[in-house]
């Protein structure tokens, strides 16, 4: 558990680095991340390095004890380089290159702009590569920011069609696999596929999901570029890229594989305005963010990189980039770097040393305002490196946290559900993140997986949107002994999006021991009562199925009879999309059936357990109690928690 | 009355169309609809046609004893066309092409792709023209679906000018009917005038309605290519056109004047989510659809071909395209079907067969499901045939149905409203229906007609939203006998969109006995109180105009005491938008004029007369009870009525 | 205080043009503005010149003893025109040239229309220079309107660089300016900068800003061209342009230096559709207008030209360009006028003389109608000319009216609120507003002012929303006797519109006595309570501050005891976005301190002291009593008023 930075030397005078270096380390600071836009100073002019600024910036650090994150620049191709070869843009779905003037304007396929980021990532890493302060690597940043992972330039739509034609062989395994018989659709050569844009309705579902699947894999492809080069430049040094909250552009699973640690970005302030909370939770969790907002990233993260993740930039202060941009609450700041480290964290690194004071993001909070001065972020930090050391050896946290209880997340359903979402609202992150926070909200821990995972030491196993079809899943979870909860569209659709082999649930049927035979999406403000068989009501919105029973119990039912929720053996099936009482009924039911203990936590309190500690986190805005067992010894806080208060409890080792 | 449905099949193995065709017939249907999108199969290459397939199906359905709805498949060129001279392709209003991938990807105005229409049609023609099971043609499909009638390409604007010249001879007389002197908007020559897009702020209001005319007419000229081609060469055979609901961008009175059937395309539930209703109609109606929709489609298409008209395309349980895409309750495909039949359709055909399990419309129910098990749409089906069936010669109805109230649609005035709405939320659209949805409200069978209709028989005439000037309408209604209703904006433009002569309501001002001296358009929230003459209340929205009495008497006032409803012997008239109980006071009040018997019915529950017979129709959520007289007899059904109940009753010849 | 109209000879039949003129000046008109759109009718060929009919209506005009406001009519340029050469033409942001069809289509950076603006300029000029009915001049029409400032052409991006080029001498040091080592956005040369649009996510907002500067001074320039060709052509005439409301794309303080009288056009009912009033108050406003929204931009053109400024436009009945156009209740033109003298209009000018029937503009109402009768603006304007007429020489106005309250408006300040709001509905011309319409419910009279004018002789001057640091005003306010008050993020940004020097409010500081350490923008419906020392409550929304004192003393306080508004001797400093009674408390209290009398007026209604007289207008749905003092003496009206009434009180003189 170590705390982080991130820092811009070039940004700022030569003369301050070195009391910039001292207060970082007074401050409790132990890695600064620097250099990942910084290509137009090191190479001002085409082959001209400018390494002298550089050498020193590290030197500084290295000198004042610090440990360096080294980046690739290639977020932000120079002026110069972008008009030595204009291909390199990316294009945008009317067919407009993007323009020089923010940052991410590069094309992932382009094989010139691959060409430049290997020679930049090269260049970098055999000057630092062996330096003793670079203790990691980051790769790019931010990959599919400002929603940069689609380009429809002639490279993209080149390297389109050679992927096609990889994954299909034969144009016309594709036409079948995609059914282009419909509206005509048939091509005769790979030649003659264009990308997805510009149709008059809504291009085929494939093709679309296919475009996807393609892009994301260059994202992969070019990311593994400088993973190579690093990895053979600088042994030794950890390589992550820091992936963005809620970004589901291409598949982070993928791209972790050449990773050594995952890092996120983790905004909760900004997250909650601009993503998919009601107006009323916008309000409510204005400046605390949604408590379980970045839990759920901690915990996705984590099960990337086999437990070894960071949060690269945390938020210290009010943002630039969200619709609204409220100030955290004091102490907020410090809560959210603790339930970092609760769930696993090895390092929480703020986003930024000092806030600029020019340019895109100077309305940007840093731990240190731009007139130097430290900011309330830079005193939280300060804080929690006190409380670290304080605490010390007493923490018994465990190496690589892990849950009893699984939700498994998979990008290309997520694609599937943003290509077909069928009513207006159905968002799969959204009913995933609902799925998530009722867990939270009972006290169970949760590990995010990928559908590869090993699920076998799981009791719980819920996948809440996994609309693709996936038979090798679908038997693991068979032989489980978990309890395996499905969620509303599961396994309905094969690879191609199309419908599942025989129907929905497909694969999962066996499992769920029934059949979907409709589906329907409903407008706001259709709200179907489900009554539960303990006598417990809740609403279904949105989505809601009509499913027959092929073994299936119903444990719920909709006003006209139809089964809302079903149980077979130890699988349960949620026919419709619940409100949070839905959910809590459902998966406490299903907790019950798992053996696992589930609180009855305040409104707006959070518990994580790591190794033998329980850490109790109260994000509401009263003052709140709460205590794990009498048997507990609490290391830090107290029973009583003040609003953003945080409390941390020794458990006896059986507990 | 007969059922139908429409099928592809080519999108399933051949080894399933006999069982297909067999089970068609055991659930009753009569006719098939087929090859509408099958270009790709019919012709896989240019000039290599593929017959085989073709024949095969269409015998298979001639064996089993159904008729074949053919048709042209227009409606998606397939790539290798479009490849071969991209001038084929419609123009989007940025000046971009619109891109193969989907459907209705083609320019109405290129004469390349006329000649590929023809010829594809020619085609098709000479091999099933003269089938003995071949019983009907539809051309292309969905004319204008996904906003596909206006393009900007080259071609379009050469015809423009050239149909411009048609119209105006001179362009001095363009310059005067367009009023371009202001802003000098004066041209020299038809030659400098493009389509009217791009332009800094609106282009000229006529400028922009002889576009919407023009494009409509390269609809009629391009649906009447592929018209006279199947009349010389399937002889006999009825031509129809499926025209979509709501879609208003070319004149579908033009188009039926070169069919013999008018066919439309019924989808209750996504018109009632993707329109004009309030948000609290479309969570109210989202699984039965408005009442009215259905009927206002009937009526009006059963005014296009001499009362002849078809459902080619019956909505049979949820849909993939609207917003949000809810079930219709069961009992509500049946309750459709039946009153198409009560409104004079001659085939209701389900759309479709069954459903596809890949492309762009995989979540469109059929009335079987992808595993070809029977959906409830199929079940409600069978039901409708076996009353068919039953009822038999039972069922006196008329050949074609008429009304003793006619509502005046015109094409022209619902575009003059789009281009000229003066306020946001002014829909001509809307207020036509509100007009028609309280005459069926109270119980009136209605007729939809055009302007160039006879209307001799009617005794209530009502014109909402006739905006265009029409002095040959006017005279004819002044010479009837009817009661005629003139709604807000009547009569208010010229045939360029400018003033009409006079003030408005021009033509119509000596009918209606008064002047329009000034409008406005009124924000959300703006309420006027109404006070009729009797005592009731109602209010206004939307739209209010001052008016001078030029002899009419004034039946309601606004709450400053000017004219709100005037009569003027037997023409009223509305100066503004009224609610639905304005709407109710009026068109009661005028029905009592008429002589016309109203009803007190139920919310929710319509009837329909039609021939001696009473289909009576329950859309609400309740049970209701309701009989037309002591004489008459019950032939379906009963007093009582379920929710989504029918009853049919017979009634005395002379009721 | 005399009348105008604007008045279209071109579109009406010359036979009719003598009885306009003699209804004219019946109806009490002094001055006519003519031919600002008429280029087409004054040269409809390349070089032809049809002088005649412009000519003979002025003739017409001058016989009948009226004068003429004559203009150049560059605002549309006609086809023949622009087809000549089509680099003329502005480019919009996606890189489309606009086309010709309606108006504005031109590019302000095109050399190529600059030398046919001073051709056509010229040689009216010349031709109407010095006739004696010409008593003055418009330039062009409503600069940007409908968003046409910003040109993307290559001409303007060519001057762009030009202008960075003179604005910076060096790259190096645009590059400091602008921050550009931030995202490696650093430029080689001034060769490489492109306009701000295109890229992936916001450019650099200095380089937007600048954008946004460059384009106004090129306004500038095109409009010099005409002033410098008119004054040198028609001695001793008024030079004006009538500028928009609420329009902002250019500096009109900047335009106005080369003005004798500063015009603009007021449309009270479109600019409270169109603006930033919640629902509540478009629906409140819908038939009156916001009372503020006319005395608004009168106080801020009264500020342009030495206090010499008219109603160009002054809207006479419902419009067609807002969202929706409602009509102006019965004796609100009459109102509008009165507060137009009332505010110290030299002329009011009505746009329309009569309704045009045709083209863009036919929803528009004017004085009369199209078909020649009178409407309610006309029957308004006559009973205005009378009342001019018999109050004569009783009305002892000032010849320039001055207040004793300023407020500074800064559009480089608007600008940078544009551009980086921080939240979505930060909008600096609302907070502006509210605090000019607090200012005015109170009974204050409001003079708007430039940054560069002299103060001194002001009481109160507010500032709310001067984001731009300004040094010199800073010393300017310091040295005066006023009461100062700052709004929310004064002084925060320096001319590159990254931080103030220090950090905010910058240069204000000193006079503040405080440091701005953080800021946050709100979302909508989070409410901070604000607690006044005096036991007043008020709530704060949209943006928040927080402040550490400098010597300053709060004066009310948040819920958490952080300072709300704070006092620093003669300075106020809000620290966030008050609601009306924040406002109220705030500007009360300040008034109290500067020894202005505040008046407890009843709700909507507005009293305006120019001279010796107070002007009394009810806004409001209902009668209410309002005199100034025992001494004073009814001019027109008395102490009751209608809806829609006013009252002229004459003070005694020491009042």
């Amino acid at each position: 558990m170590e705390l982080g930075v991130c820092y811009y030397p070039e940004q700022w005078p030569q003369a301050w680095w070195e009391d910039d270096a001292q207060r970082m380390v007074q401050m409790g600071i132990r890695y600064v991340r620097i250099a990942e836009f910084a290509w137009s100073r090191i190479e001002p002019r085409p082959g001209h390095f400018e390494w002298s600024w550089l050498d020193q910036a590290i030197e500084t650090l290295h000198a004042a004890g610090l440990k360096v994150v080294m980046c690739t620049p290639t977020a932000t191709p120079p002026k110069w380089l972008v008009d030595s070869d204009p291909t390199m843009l990316a294009v945008d779905a009317s067919g407009q290159p993007r323009k020089f003037g923010s940052r991410r304007h590069y094309c992932f396929s382009s094989q010139s702009y691959r060409a430049q980021s290997a020679r930049i990532s090269l260049a970098v890493a055999e000057r630092y590569g062996k330096h003793p302060a670079v203790a990691a690597w980051q790769t790019d940043n931010e990959y599919g920011c400002h929603l940069t992972v689609l380009s429809y330039s002639d490279a993209a739509q080149q390297a389109f069609r050679a992927w096609l034609q990889k994954r299909y062989g034969t144009v016309d395994a594709l036409n079948t696999a995609w059914g282009n018989v419909f509206w005509s659709q048939e091509y005769a050569s790979f030649d003659e596929i264009d990308a997805p844009v510009g149709t008059v309705t809504e291009a085929n579902p494939a093709h679309r999901l296919d475009y996807r699947r393609f892009a994301s894999d260059e994202v992969v492809a070019f990311n593994r570029i400088q993973t190579d080069i690093l990895r053979a430049h600088s042994p030794g040094r950890d390589i992550t890229h820091n992936f963005m909250g809620f970004f589901t552009e291409f598949d982070h699973h993928d791209v972790s594989q050449d990773l050594d640690v995952a890092t996120h970005d983790s905004y909760p302030l900004g997250f909650t305005q601009d993503f998919f909370l009601s107006p009323d939770e916008k309000r409510r969790y204005a400046r605390t963010g949604h408590p379980d907002i970045p839990a759920f990233h901690h915990d996705l993260y984590r099960g990337m990189c086999k437990g070894r993740w960071w949060v690269m930039e945390q938020q210290p202060g009010p943002v630039n980039w969200a619709q609204w941009n409220p100030a955290p609450l004091d102490g907020i700041v410090r809560l959210w770097t603790w339930q970092a480290f609760a769930h696993g964290a090895e390092v929480v690194s703020y986003f930024r040393w000092r806030q600029a004071p020019f340019a895109q993001e100077q309305m940007h909070a840093g731990l240190n305002r731009p007139d130097r001065t430290i900011d309330q972020g830079g005193l939280e930090a300060t804080q929690v490196a006190q409380e670290l050391k304080d605490l010390g050896a007493n923490m018994p946290l465990a190496p690589m946290r892990t849950a009893q209880t699984a939700i498994v997340f998979d990008y290309p359903s997520i694609w599937m559900a943003q290509i077909q979402p069928q009513g207006a609202d159905f968002n799969a992150m959204e009913i995933t993140f609902r799925a998530y926070s009722a867990l939270r909200a009972m006290g169970l821990d949760v590990d995010m997986v990928s559908s590869k995972a090993d699920l076998s030491a799981y009791r719980m196993v819920v996948l809440p949107a996994h609309m693709r079809e996936d038979a090798h899943l679908a038997k693991r979870l068979a032989e489980s002994q978990a309890q395996v909860v499905l969620g509303p569209r599961s396994g309905a659709k094969n690879q191609a999006l199309a419908f599942a082999a025989g129907m929905p649930p497909g694969a999962f049927a066996p499992l769920a021991g029934l059949q979907v035979q409709r589906v329907e999406s409903l407008p706001p403000g259709v709200h179907d009562l489900v009554q539960w068989a303990n006598g417990a009501t809740s609403s279904n919105t949105h989505w809601r199925e009509d499913v027959a029973s092929q073994g299936a119990t119903a444990l719920a039912s909709f006003a006209d009879g139809k089964p809302a929720v079903l149980r077979n053996g130890n699988s349960w099936y949620s026919a419709g999309w619940p409100d949070a009482e839905g959910w809590n009924q459902l998966l406490g039911q299903v907790a019950q059936a798992a053996g696992l203990v589930t609180h009855t936590l305040p409104t707006d309190v959070r518990i994580t357990r790591n190794g033998d500690c329980l850490f109790v986190q109260n994000f509401s805005s009263s003052p709140v109690e709460f205590s794990p067992s009498n048997s507990a010894h609490c290391l830090l806080g107290a029973r009583e928690l003040a609003p953003q208060g945080l409390a941390i409890w020794k458990l006896q080792a059986s507990a």
